[in-house]
């Protein structure tokens, strides 16, 4: 693999900025990898982890010279940002993104760009509960999907190379326009979110079932909700902040079809339960066949390799 | 590990039906294991796979005999089958089940039963999105509770001996009334499976997102859902039609609690979101310190083994 990038800044150095750096060292996708955190803590963290190649204080120092730019912070922080390294980013530069949202991203990061910089929002289906640079690995992205939302002016070379990239670290990539982006992103990861975190709330609330019977008996089904709820506040916070409208959509969707179930079940509607519970068996093979999980049975906790 | 009993009668040979077979054989807990299934199918496949020495075609043929008779079926049967079994039973024997219900049980079970006949409603929180004869594996319960919800005339000796056959199985066991467990299930186990069966059947009906790009992108959080909502649709029915009060209960508090979330995305309280955001992560930690889910990212899925 030729380096395709001389030097690629990394803004942001959690789970996503710190796995990409592991990627980038062991896939040899560029040169200089140049980092900045916010925090004190996490740049001294990155630092002794070696995460990159030079650690700044300040973003704009991060991104000079570099050829790629990636924010990997919340999407709260793009626009303040955006303004910080507007003046120092490169003629010819990319800059791209890895968040969850895309629409609202386009609207705080593009009025602040100069000319001669190549914007090119982007989201790595990929993840997991944990934060912080102690948290990425390289493999992170293998087999998983990236979506990139050029604008419709976007300059094919430079989105060629952002998909040759993202392909480097072992993604698939998708393209798609920003609202459908955040269409779909709402119903395949924003709403589940949302309604694990609801489930985790409603659960710590009650009277009648202790918080340590729902811990003990949460093999029932309740620990699967408890590991996406486990998910950063602030990244997440800042998803529901800047994806309103489609996950109000996807919401009252959910929320319509939960009480025609509650109506089956008042009413003792067998039929329509059975129905609906026999259609969502299809959809799990399809994504084990799609490679988009795993085959074992309970995500393979505590079942025999040989089952 | 002396054997506890004579001979068990498995009546139902599904995920927890074959599991208990395996469990009973590979810990040598009964001396014979006798097996029944409604259908044709399901036994010859037991018989292939040797569940049990003796495979009935009528229930009651199963239980003659039996020192102890576990009632392993969805829960919507087992009024015909106490009916059908009740004159078989032997003097003495133990009559368990491993239903996910159990107010609903002793209502359909107990008035069947003859004098002499002790009956002690039993669950055992395991299982998998699996089902059928094919499915069990002897470790199943292993580290996971049992509950238990003897009456209040129940003969303690017989108590006991299902304490140590449940705890020979690899589990640990808890006393409860009928009416607690159903409200604790409620919200462990039947409330998360119902969210995950509607959450999947919303996306299914979308028309703006197609069926293959939420099969596509689902590893942003949807297809956690979709295990659990891979599981049998005929069990989940009856649970449903069983414990309505209890999860009607849990569903409306759910509701409120996603009205109040729903209302903060609209009004773009992100104090609101990030603090109720930030209560999960210690549900989740003392789970895993439970010993009840794993810690490993992502339930270990595509994380290399030195994270």
């Amino acid at each position: 693999m030729t380096e395709n990038f001389e030097r690629v800044a990394l803004i942001g150095l959690g789970l996503i900025g710190s796995s990409l750096a592991h990627a980038i060292r062991q896939r040899k996708i560029a040169g200089h990898i140049s980092g900045y955190a916010r925090s004190e803590a996490t740049r001294r963290k990155a630092a002794e982890l070696k995460l990159a190649d030079s650690i700044h204080q300040s973003a704009a120092d991060a991104v000079r010279d570099a050829d790629l730019v990636i924010l990997c912070s919340p999407v709260g922080t793009y626009g303040a940002l955006a303004q910080g390294i507007a003046p120092a980013l490169k003629p010819g530069a990319i800059l791209t993104d890895v968040g969850s949202v895309k629409a609202a991203v386009v609207r705080d990061v593009l009025p602040h760009l100069p000319q001669g910089v190549s914007f090119i929002p982007g989201h790595p289906i990929a993840g997991t509960e944990q934060s912080g640079p102690e948290s990425g690995f390289a493999e992170l992205f293998i087999n998983r999907w990236c979506i990139l939302t050029p604008l419709p002016d976007a300059d094919p070379s430079a989105v060629e190379k952002l998909v040759k990239f993202w392909q480097d670290c072992g993604s698939n990539v998708e393209i798609m326009t920003p609202e459908h982006h955040d269409l779909v992103l709402a119903i395949t990861s924003h709403l589940p979110h949302l309604i694990a975190y609801n489930i985790v709330s409603t659960a710590a609330d009650l009277e009648e079932v202790t918080d340590s019977e729902v811990i003990k008996y949460s093999a029932g089904g309740f620990r699967d909700f408890t590991r996406i709820a486990a998910s950063d506040p602030t990244m997440w916070r800042d998803v529901f902040l800047n994806n309103k409208e489609a996950v109000l959509e996807m919401l009252g969707r959910f929320s319509e079809d939960l009480s025609a179930l509650q109506r089956a079940i008042r009413w003792g509607d067998g039929d329509m339960l059975f129905n609906l519970f026999s259609r969502s068996r299809e959809i799990r093979r399809s994504i084990i066949a799609a490679g988009q999980d795993t085959a074992a049975p309970n995500f393979g906790r505590g079942v025999p390799k040989t089952q």
